[in-house]
């Protein structure tokens, strides 16, 4: 190991203890090597710019993308450097970056602000960890929608409070899951859409910038429709940003609605993991997470089997909001021209929100894509709080009846209550007791009918329907 | 003072400890006895909408309404009512509603669960105080746009890391205030634009409704084209609501957008209000918080003009991104079809922070409507550092022309430099040793120029004029 | 209602949002009320100090006195007057204040500032609430000793990451929960102890006070002996708070202290309602919640029996950290002599989290006094993984002689673990597969010793013994 | 490079976003590698612990120890094989581990779980991160005791809400920042002096280590006065842990107190930046951060010098609060016997607090001990507001007398209020106003000094000695 990969990896954090995204794509996206590269690259599409309005030569374009390898850079003493400025290590990379072009060359962060190249680099590492997000979301889309579909009709009892309320179906559920994580994912989509370049200079005025073009205007070598926007317009179109109308360095709109719409994902995704945890509990076993080798195991208790996945979806949803209200914390503190600090809270929290929220969308894809679904353990469940479970369902159709049969109205409901109080108090089987308590004209199919949870799902069916139709088009269509 | 009352107000907040929203429109929007006439007012349209559909008599929808005055109902008991039954005191309420209702009437409250009434009374109340921000964000903006105008040019140091960077404009600071809030403005705009009403139910499902519009159908006392369904979309309409796809019970996005949005507000007000609180300093002295009888005076000392407005306003700017986070917290606890804790923990930080917004934003538009400019301390504190704010520019001017007179590539460079680093250790007057360094064909005038400030705020004016652009339409013309 | 009322009623909140801690006493002890009355005795026990050393009459004394009813003042217009001053609403309660004393008196608030009175107002609020706090943690810590007694060796299934891991008993569990509790308890206890009082004057440099007592020296009226850090200890003795080196405007560690604790009460809350709402749900339900009338119950669900208590603790647990989050950020913001906004948003947020801990408590105590604890559930889920559970003990105990029986070390690992897979692989009953595996030198009672789950508890009983001693002491003694 | 190397540095951070922490102290101490060579320690102190008492052989104690260079793994294939066990790669770990012993030894890892080692290699990475905290608060605090004595009668005026108030001393200043920065580092050690241990195995029961212990004591190997809690005692000797009364896997009490404490150092770190921040302000002027080669300079404005440890410590403060809330809220989410996501939310919320933490002492350290001090800008900016900062003073002396001399009560007040009001209005010169309006028995040079601001800093000075006081003991005596 050379010595700068000793210290490197003396300090190095590589995920040891962010199981919830190590490994992960966005780990890469985001990483210390990858975000020097996007500095760097921010830096070469400059000097490109440039080049292509006669502002720098074709030697230092050609010299600024040669300089643009990442490896070929110190991290470790560019981090540690980069306290000196109290900002990420740009200025001690673009001391390193101008060594290796050619002496005297001023086309490098020319017109530019530390602040420029960082909040540029950092929205093209949105983008980056954006897609990657969005890729994940919409396969993750996909197969929910084949649970509601494939579950439109298998009875599950509906959970409030902890206790059990009505029969519903899984479908249904998975259809509300596929409605949160999709909401979630289109915010994530509009919010990534519009990444702005950021590009003010010094104190946001382009005043260096626009001297330069001045003066290539007055000498003739830039055509006057050529201005200082014009460049950084062609700078955005080069890094696959947006040109705002102005830079940004103290409004962090752009910011927060990332931030944002990240925490949005990692909610949806924390609802679907706390209920795979209640229903993976061998209680309820209503559901289990994918089997896969080396995943969920216990080297001690050969019984167990971990719901790893959703244990780390959970750690996320109770991580990513405090990262968001750090993003917000900071963009309500800024300051000045260039906040004081307030901005240099906001890229490791954002870093950190890209990372949780990656890990997040592609555990979950790998937790819905391979979900076990065990529809006798529902049913069996559904039957644990029995016909008590339709009591409403029975109130609602025999009272009025019974009220007729008696000509005196409000006995049907009591009669009904009395039922149901002593089938609470174990004096005997609920339909025993109501067989016992309504008149023969209700015949016991009819009976039997009214009391299978099953058949009181209500608009489920149609609500698994509505929440598929509603999501049509922003995810792709089903498999056939 | 009746013993009702009496409790009420042994127990009531009145904002003693909140003056950031005391007093406010956002605080009479939110109190609780305006929540509770919302709850009232879900179930009085409820009623009129199963009426309007033959499911409810006349009578009933009737008296529904006329029970709809928060006032009839004692706010104290109830509230302590509903710790019984964990939700707000929809149960408790609806006795006392039932109690004004002809006996035996079951309209009220028909199909429904309380997380139904509450959600939806949400919702309504969201609305209600979004208008408000609404208006308190455009008449903001209209006055951040006319200080824009105004102080398109107004010389003015532009600052980062607490220390002066470059010249800029007032203006252009302005704009910026403006571009942050008007992007605020325009998410909560959107946030708010399609609040959806909740409707589904015990478990979400529609059952008991369904049953009724079922026995309604087999009656033949309803038509077949008039579904659950039908009856929710009546609802949202009665409401100003939306009608989702479904019920949204732990589904959270509607919540959690919202809570974003109001941060977005409070973060792009801070931003205005640190600027102030730094500009107010006698030390600074470039702007002043508008005069008012009875606001930031001191008793004790006279000279004491205490910048309130923004001393309120950043205190919210502290407080919002943890109240939004709670939000973000609940939304990912969510578990079952109604979560055990997570929704409970959702409603008072919601309700918060619409107040903290709403609070900021009237707070925000009083400050930035009457806000004191100072144009002579502006120009002087542009003098504190004097002309090595402009060393940049004169660097970039002449080096080249020094270089291409000595024909010494580099020289013009050194020679300026020193200049620089003689004039930082005190060896004489910037534009003295300058004027000594630089051959005589650059004349006085052009060195004064260069050495002017004022004349060097790049794209300033520019910049103003993109932005107030960029947000021509969101808000109101400017006065003319 | 007089129109004051009316008006206090239109915006005042009674806890109707807030069920977690609606009707509690900590309610009470923080209400708007409350605190006012805590301002005026700040202020009245001052011109005690003064008149027991002759800076202020007697008659001065008894009129401060007699002007401390709080409710001689118009809360809801103090509270918006407090908007002008930016702070709670002591400068026009001080107008009021001064209306009831003799003309030109100036002994209230000689030589203090608001922010003396205002924090020293909560110090009193916080050591009210913290005396209300200690009494209810006390009295749930019996109550969590008398279960971990009583179900010392009650055999239950521990888990871990959701799944059943080995064997234990509710009592440890119990006693977990209380060496939790205990420790929070003693925390806020260390706390609350020495709550300073605020006095220092405009500045923090007791200036104007300083210079009463300089004059009164040189008039000979106050002796030598008395200073003004005399007058202040005399203060904060006769509102039961400490005196400190010195004032603490902008060092907030009295309060962050108080926070931390208080999150600390809620977190350990929230660890037994996530148990109780686990427990009871009807697929586990090994525990309830106390039955009592008018909670739990749901009008619709005859069969629900709602987990009310735990509900509101759980979303007491989701709430409470980011308040005392603000607390802090409000204390890494403060800056100056005097904060100009961090200071405004604590001590919304201290009460709030005040409330919320105080209700938590309350809760808590009523949850852990009613427990209802079912055996047989406990019992029977323990069964649900059956003889695996124990498995880890089989092998350590058997695999060694079973390598001697062979002479093949590895050997009796590798049958036992063909055991454990066929069982897993559902190819038989364990206790059957097991029986047959292993020579009949292990006689079938060893061999059911060792698959009695209750058998291999461990050191469960010790600890329940372990814990309860290490809190003695700090708890009432049990009752006998 | 090595490919191993090659995949580190491909994922690797190294502080690159990090500027407040990079390179510090506390970076090392947290590292991954770092951490995995705690988890190594215990494991191998474990293997010690067992040794000693014939549990284990000494060639095992031996192997575990040889085996406990966090070098000789691969940490970034170790951090992706964590995922699957849903922990800190201790599976994985292990199973290296154990491929360096002796085979078919079993004294690693003999009766724990993973969250034994996780858990006390936490705790050992604390008491280290702790250590190197006190060091940099104890030389920060004798640095701000230095600057205490040194100014405590350097004239400086207080701030209240960004506003002048009185005079004062810079000493004062300096002490209330010590008084602050001691106290939270009090709470610190306290909260590091007794790290726990955790050792339970899979159900927090010891069960598999006290069956290993019975058989001991069975076979006569062990003395019966060894037992399983001799075993842990002992491990946490080994350690410099304490030995509680049982495991805390679900109590964190312990971690909870350690984040708070942390976030109390960041905060009073934050409160000292804050004001230097405001005084670096060229406006203002009061205070300078040390100079030091490589700090703070900008390469493109030669005029400014970056008060950067401010900033990155005033960054700090507003990321740790967040940091401390997820911690919190982590505890608050425990369930079981081991929390399903809770626990996995906690550490990296820690670390990167323990970084926060130690990075921002190691800058206030280097702040407060070079900071400069410019009395001639303080006594400049106190006479901004001029002879009106001693209006109170002089309405408090003189008032009094003209009412004696006048013979009318009240008329002095009226006439000082007079002259200040003139003054305000600008219509002359407070003293010559004041001269004119008090009559010849005031002579010239008592009215000099009651209006010198330097002599009315109150009790300025005694406050200072008292704040030094209250501290000795606590930091090292002053140098002499």
């Amino acid at each position: 190991m050379t010595s700068a990969a000793a210290d490197l990896a003396a300090v190095a954090d590589v995920g040891l203890l962010d199981p919830a995204w190590a490994g992960s794509r966005a780990e890469a996206a985001t990483a210390d090597r990858t975000f020097l590269g996007h500095l760097l690259d921010v830096e070469a599409a400059w000097v490109r710019v440039l080049a292509r309005h006669g502002l720098a030569t074709e030697a230092e374009a050609a010299a600024a993308a040669a300089a643009g390898d990442p490896d070929a850079y110190d991290l470790a003493a560019l981090a540690r450097a980069a306290q000196g400025g109290g900002t990420p290590p740009l200025i001690p990379a673009l001391k390193a970056l101008r060594a290796q072009l050619p002496a005297g060359s001023r086309a490098v962060h020319l017109g530019a602000t530390s602040q420029d190249v960082v909040d540029s680099a950092l929205m093209v590492m949105v983008g980056r960890v954006g897609a990657i997000l969005a890729e994940d979301l919409a396969a993750a889309q996909d197969a929910l929608a084949e649970l509601a579909r494939a579950h439109r009709s298998t009875p599950m009892v509906a959970r409030s409070l902890a206790q059990h309320s009505l029969p519903s179906t899984f479908g249904l559920r998975a259809a509300n899951w596929l409605d949160g994580l999709g909401q979630a994912a289109d915010r994530l989509a509009a919010a990534v859409a519009d990444l702005p370049v950021q590009w003010g200079g010094a104190a946001g005025t382009l005043a260096s910038l626009s001297g330069h073009v001045d003066r290539a205007h007055r000498a003739g070598t830039l055509g006057p429709e050529v201005t200082a926007f014009t460049l950084v317009e062609d700078l955005a179109a080069e890094l696959g940003l947006a040109a705002p109308a102005g830079p940004w360095d103290t409004n962090r709109m752009a910011v927060t609605g990332v931030a944002a719409a990240l925490a949005d994902v990692v909610a949806a995704c924390g609802k679907i993991a706390n209920d795979v945890l209640t229903s993976a509990r061998i209680e309820n076993g209503e559901l289990g997470e994918p089997l896969a080798a080396g995943r969920g195991g216990s080297s001690a208790m050969p019984h167990k089997q971990n719901p790893v996945l959703s244990v780390l979806i959970r750690s996320a949803a109770l991580s990513a909001p405090g990262l968001a209200a750090r993003v917000y914390t900071a963009a309500g503190a800024a300051d000045d021209e260039r906040p004081d600090g307030a901005w240099h809270a906001e890229w490791p929290a954002l870093r950190r929100l890209l990372r949780v929220a990656g890990g997040t969308a592609a555990l979950t894809r790998e937790l819905v894509s391979g979900l076990r679904v065990h529809e006798d353990r529902m049913r069996r469940n559904l039957e644990l709080t029995g016909p008590l479970l339709v009591s409403e369902r029975i109130m609602a159709e025999l009272a009025p009846e019974l009220d007729e049969a008696s000509g005196e109205p409000g006995s049907g409901k009591r009669l009904i209550q009395d039922v149901v109080d002593r089938s609470l108090a174990c004096e005997g089987n609920f339909r025993a007791l109501l067989r016992a308590a309504v008149p023969e004209s209700v015949p016991d199919a009819r009976l039997d009918d009214l009391l299978d949870p099953a058949a009181y799902t209500g608009e489920a069916e149609a609500l698994v329907d509505r929440l598929l139709a509603a999501r049509r088009g922003t995810t792709t269509p089903p498999r056939t």
